[in-house]
């Protein structure tokens, strides 16, 4: 058997029994004969902690010692892991990012990784030992400082680790039992995913699943990694995400789940004129604030006044800077006014072959009608249908399609366009 | 003007007000014209703190993951006032004892400095940084292990940075105002001395003067390093300890103060057949125990009997180790009992010049004799006199000691032995 690449989040080892029972659960794999590497996040609420101090002592801390400080606290936790490891008599080190050679951009806050150098890591585990490394860090490439990846940091630690190791699976440990069709917060009657593809588990992430994140997706479809979401309470099978057997994604459609994301603010530029370069100037003026935009929409131009509006949706925490961004630009393009909604959400439909059925379309649309739901924005990708309505009709919205395409956990069968049944 | 070594300690950076504080104290050295080095404890409790955690998952925690564990204590002390110095307007980049070129033997929890390379240290602070370094750790030379240098090892960090930066001097910062002539929780009038020889701070060091530890002193003497205790909380010069200058040493007693210590016990091994051999077997069997042991005394055999007692003392920690190589040693030498005692207390005298100057000893004996303080063990060196007396006893007997020597600071002047006055 091979190696192993386990991750394990800060809540699965939020304190000294959650780090006991997480080191039981390693030795499992270890005694059943892989080669075992473990990922971990800080302890519970350690990062926040850490914050606060920083908050503290400077309203603006330095991004590089700001790594420094939030590095502490994955350097606790697998510390204290690799103790109870040895203390169940198996022989276990902790490495930090940097020893585990992950070599980063200088990014502080949001660090890329450039490469991963593990020969730390695989002397450490061919002499017998467990390998615990610290998520969510590395070291710069030029400087040699410490550097943080940013948000889903360490589920990409684990990834980039599981690629450079060659490791069987990445089995990222959470306190669910896997990706769902839904939310179960919201529908009580959403299904556990056994297998999902690279691309639609990419498209489930950008849409508002926060299972992964798209960042470690993408570099595990890079490098060809299955990874393995799964509960790190309970021993059952979670969803693996990998590449997509070629007989079952060709023709059909095959609806992977529903996903909902409230955290998105709309803004409309009203009364831009219609004319070449205006909406280019605009969407240059949001680039140059560093603001990242999700859905565009364009009306049709009014004939009467030779005037359209422009909506697009960004994450609401970076409504101040669009806002401010275009205000600068009135001076230049003669729009009329700006409309800041942050009451709105994004209902997501994410499934192989949608595009060339356009009964989902179809199915979608009638769902939402029939919950007498309000769709305000449209985006559709190959895989992905999505729009926007209201905030509060959100959750009606998630069951009402959940429903229609026979997700629900007591639907006979799921719906299936364009084949001959799942 | 040149570089400076500052050591603040963890009660100098509790909280949050205190980094403050400091910060602003370094920054006041920097604007002074200095190029600034500092070496940072943890935070008050966090290496207690840690060490709990510890304890819950493991009985026995690995050293090389104690380490690990313990140095995420100064990651976070260093990156606080780093950010807390940034914010007063100036440049800080804090280093670990790895990125600081603190190299070390591989002894996890006590490991000894082997060699120092800053290069680091020495590019930012050309570069106008203030350089914040983790104090008490080290990376160790062959299997670049994280380490951390034990009791004291903060001071011992700033003083070898001090030495390989060829530094003007190294502050220690506490939350005394230097070093006194005694404990000033027990004597209310001992002064604070200004100026302190190598030699007699080692001897402090060792009988019990808990401002600077012996290691540090030793590694400052080596390299000749003037390290200057002063206060963190006020402004006022401290002690300087440095190479005594020829001329004062010479010919007169100079008393530089009284310490005493209680952490020791009292051993003593009865009825031990007076013959070669017998005395080195159980000094052996101690060391072979790994227990270090401070005063021995072997009383004169008593001719009728042909037996001796020996009696040593050593850290009441270390006792129940020593009992025991002790009993293992009875079945091959043939002493009668052994007796533990620890109720004792150790007062010293410390000055230069002390053995060439009978009536020190005199005084001394007579203070603690109109004290009514019964000696139990006798020991000197070239510039001390240790006597171990009952536990109950030692306030007493240091103040008496300290009046005696004319260390009082409302005497009008210090009395002296064999010289011409101070």
């Amino acid at each position: 058997m091979g190696l192993v690449v386990q991750k394990y989040g800060g809540s699965s080892v939020a304190d000294a029994e959650g780090i006991k029972r997480v080191a039981k659960r390693i030795v499992e794999a270890k005694k059943n004969g892989h080669q075992v590497v473990v990922v971990v996040s800080a302890m519970g609420d350690t990062t926040d902690e850490l914050i606060d101090l920083a908050e503290q002592v400077s309203p603006m801390p330095p991004g590089r010692e700001m790594d420094m400080l939030l590095t502490a606290g994955e350097r606790i936790s697998m510390a204290l892991l690799a103790m109870a490891i040895k203390n169940l008599g198996h022989e276990a080190q902790s490495f930090t990012g940097s020893q585990a050679g992950v070599i980063t951009d200088s990014s502080h806050g949001k660090a890329r990784i450039i490469d991963v150098t593990p020969g730390r890591i695989r002397t450490a585990v061919d002499e017998g030992n467990i390998a615990i490394v610290a998520g969510f860090q590395g070291v710069s490439q030029e400087k040699k400082d410490i550097t943080t990846l940013g948000r889903g940091g360490s589920d990409t630690t684990a990834v980039a680790l599981a690629a450079a190791l060659d490791a069987e699976v990445c089995e990222i440990y959470t306190d669910v039992d896997g990706v769902f069709t839904a939310d179960p917060r919201v529908v009580k009657k959403a299904r556990k995913i056994d297998h999902i593809g690279y691309e639609d588990m990419l498209e489930l992430a950008s849409s508002g699943s926060k299972v992964l994140l798209h960042r470690c997706v993408e570099y595990a479809r890079r490098y060809d990694i299955p990874i393995h979401v799964r509960s790190s309470f309970s021993g059952l099978q979670g969803t693996w995400v990998g590449r997509t057997q070629g007989n079952e994604a060709m023709e059909q459609a095959l609806i992977s789940g529903v996903a909902h994301d409230t955290s998105e603010a709309k803004i409309t530029v009203v009364g831009v004129p219609d004319k070449p370069g205006e909406a280019a100037a605009i969407f240059r003026a949001i680039a140059g604030a560093e603001v990242n935009i999700d859905m565009v929409v364009q009306n049709v131009s009014a004939a009467s006044t030779g005037l359209t509006d422009i909506s697009f949706t960004l994450p609401k925490s970076e409504g101040r800077k669009a806002i401010d961004a275009l205000e600068k630009l009135k001076a230049t393009v003669a729009f009329e006014s700006l409309r800041y909604d942050d009451q709105i959400a994004k209902i997501s439909l994410v499934g192989a072959g949608m595009k060339t059925n356009p009964g989902v379309t179809a199915t979608f649309f009638e769902a939402l009608s029939r919950a007498n739901v309000n769709i305000e924005l449209i985006s559709t990708s190959e895989i992905r249908i999505s729009v926007v309505t209201r905030a509060d009709d959100v959750n009606e919205a998630v069951r009402a399609v959940h429903t229609a395409f026979g997700l629900d956990s007591d639907s006979d069968e799921a719906v299936v366009y364009g084949g001959t049944g799942r």
